[in-house]
């Protein structure tokens, strides 16, 4: 018998996070939302819209909002932590404090930490002992979710029974959670994808075709799996819906912030004016250096990463990135 | 020093092999296609066009076509078999006396026969000894190879010395081919992911959205993995390209024939319509019945190509398949 966890705090007010709190209420949870932005708690709490992040979608189930984390985050079973990857740090200090013992904190965002290298599940850890580190992942689109189009993806957590009990407090007919209890493989599958995202975005931008892309994502997946299995994750994770589910999702779709980032970088924009402060934020470009630098400590060939960090740094540009990603030495297939 | 494979014999005036005879010609090779239809040939020989299957692209290379089987074969060096690949058996029959010894003979189309559940290479050893089977597959259009966008394949034979030569024969700068000796894993990869694009495409056409889409991307590449495993594929060549890159682009994009027949199973049109003589054939719609089968007798779960089989025998329909798929049990991700 699964322990029943009912109240679910979720940390953030955009679009996953509406979409996930109301797959939450979906599946029979007591939801709130706690989000800086007061329009938004505003909209949630007396229009069931949230129309800066999911215009267009009205709802007929219960979730309020707040701007209280103390409020959201003390009396709740289960967090759902739905803010920048970035802001992990900084989100778990200012909740330590309300937050009851070993409650499940779940990563909903994706990335490694810049300043540390460290995955997100570490950072928690590393800032409280209280928080019991999970994360969502799969392939999903804040829209998709939010209509109740059907939607798979998986949850990690270091014991599978916190797992099993997550997935079965969010499950309903439209979203299905797989639980795991490998929590690095979704963490690493979730962080490398929003790069090779960008790559896959430059590749349509600059106008190389769907083969290029297709081909630049099997060849991404089999970086993603050679630093993943380095880090100890798991081959099944690595394909599946938080890794390849996922990779596929994200190199395919202008609605991918790190695909749409890589195509306006394909179509010649500067990293310098896409990187400047109030644009959307494209997590692949954070976490692009830190996959080259962990791509060398486990002695793996990331080439794609590594172009796309060069991009990002100015070093080379999309033409000679490309070009060099798809003219690679004849060679065997199985010697990367 | 790999020995020169200069004439290249291409069977099929079709876009794909139209396109691969392009491919071989920017390579440097002397290229004779054969095609069935006199226009066609006379297009190729005059124009250097082929208004009926890629119209709108005119080249510059150097091309001839026939309508003498005799001709193209008896002199190649190489044959590329690019004619559909339920008549691969008929078509070895008409060229085993033209055929010279140990000719490689390139599976260029995708499939299994389905008269005897056998991989085509099969198929052309039980025909004749003079040919040496080969394959060549991955994420490619015939526009795209024609109109000279970056595209990466692999090319397989059972000896690795084969599959290096053939891959040094049609390389240039934008037609990358990388060899393998995994002639089985090459043509598993290529035969189901035509059964898999049947299935993204009914859940676009039923309208359920990207994240499904991606979901059945994922799951149905851990159906290829296991029936390719329990056939002794190796693992690199199904996350290569011709096992998830192609799988990727043909589950992502109309411009694939068996994701626009799912695609139109999704929107309500039968599969007695649309497998009627005179339609666009969908391979997937050959190969479903057949990977149901290889499944059973290796005793794999393979619940994605049986609801597509399910769906071409009218035993359920699409919506049942899809909630099928999309609401199975809560478990963990790594028990299938």
């Amino acid at each position: 018998m699964v322990t029943a966890l009912n109240k679910i705090a979720v940390l953030g007010g955009g679009s996953w996070g509406t979409a996930l709190a109301l797959a939450a209420a979906r599946a029979g949870r007591e939801v709130m939302i706690w989000a800086r932005d007061a329009e938004t708690i505003n909209a949630i709490n007396t229009s069931k819209t949230n129309p800066k992040y999911l215009p267009g979608i009205e709802w007929t189930e219960q979730i309020s909002a707040t701007s209280s984390l103390e409020l959201a985050v003390s009396s709740a079973d289960a967090i759902l932590l739905v803010t920048p990857a970035q802001t992990t740090r900084v989100m778990m200090e200012e909740i330590k404090t309300f937050l009851p013992a070993n409650t499940p904190v779940v990563l909903c965002a994706k990335g490694i930490e810049q300043s540390t290298g460290s995955l997100l599940s570490e950072v928690i850890k590393s800032v409280t002992n209280n928080a019991t580190p999970a994360a969502l992942s799969g392939p999903s689109f804040g829209h998709d979710v939010a209509k109740g189009l059907p939607t798979a993806v998986t949850i990690a957590a270091e014991d599978g029974a916190v797992a099993d009990q997550l997935s079965f407090a969010l499950a309903s007919e439209s979203f299905r959670p797989y639980a795991t209890d490998d929590l690095t493989g979704v963490q690493i599958g979730g962080a490398l994808k929003n790069v090779l995202a960008i790559a896959c975005g430059a590749a349509i931008g600059y106008g190389l075709g769907a083969s290029a892309q297709a081909a630049l994502t099997a060849r991404g997946f089999a970086e993603l799996t050679r630093l993943g299995m380095a880090m100890n994750a798991r081959s099944e994770t690595l394909t599946g819906l938080s890794g390849l589910g996922d990779l596929v999702l994200c190199c395919s779709s202008t609605q991918s912030r790190n695909f749409a980032f890589g195509l306006k970088i394909g179509q010649g924009r500067t990293p310098e004016e896409l990187l400047a402060p109030g644009q959307k934020l494209a997590e692949g470009a954070h976490s692009a250096s830190i996959a080259v630098t962990l791509a060398a400590e486990h002695s793996v060939d990331m080439p794609i990463a590594e172009a796309v960090s060069q991009i990002l740094t100015g070093k080379i540009d999309v033409a000679q990135a490309l070009s060099g990603l798809m003219t690679r030495p004849l060679k065997r297939e199985n010697h990367p």
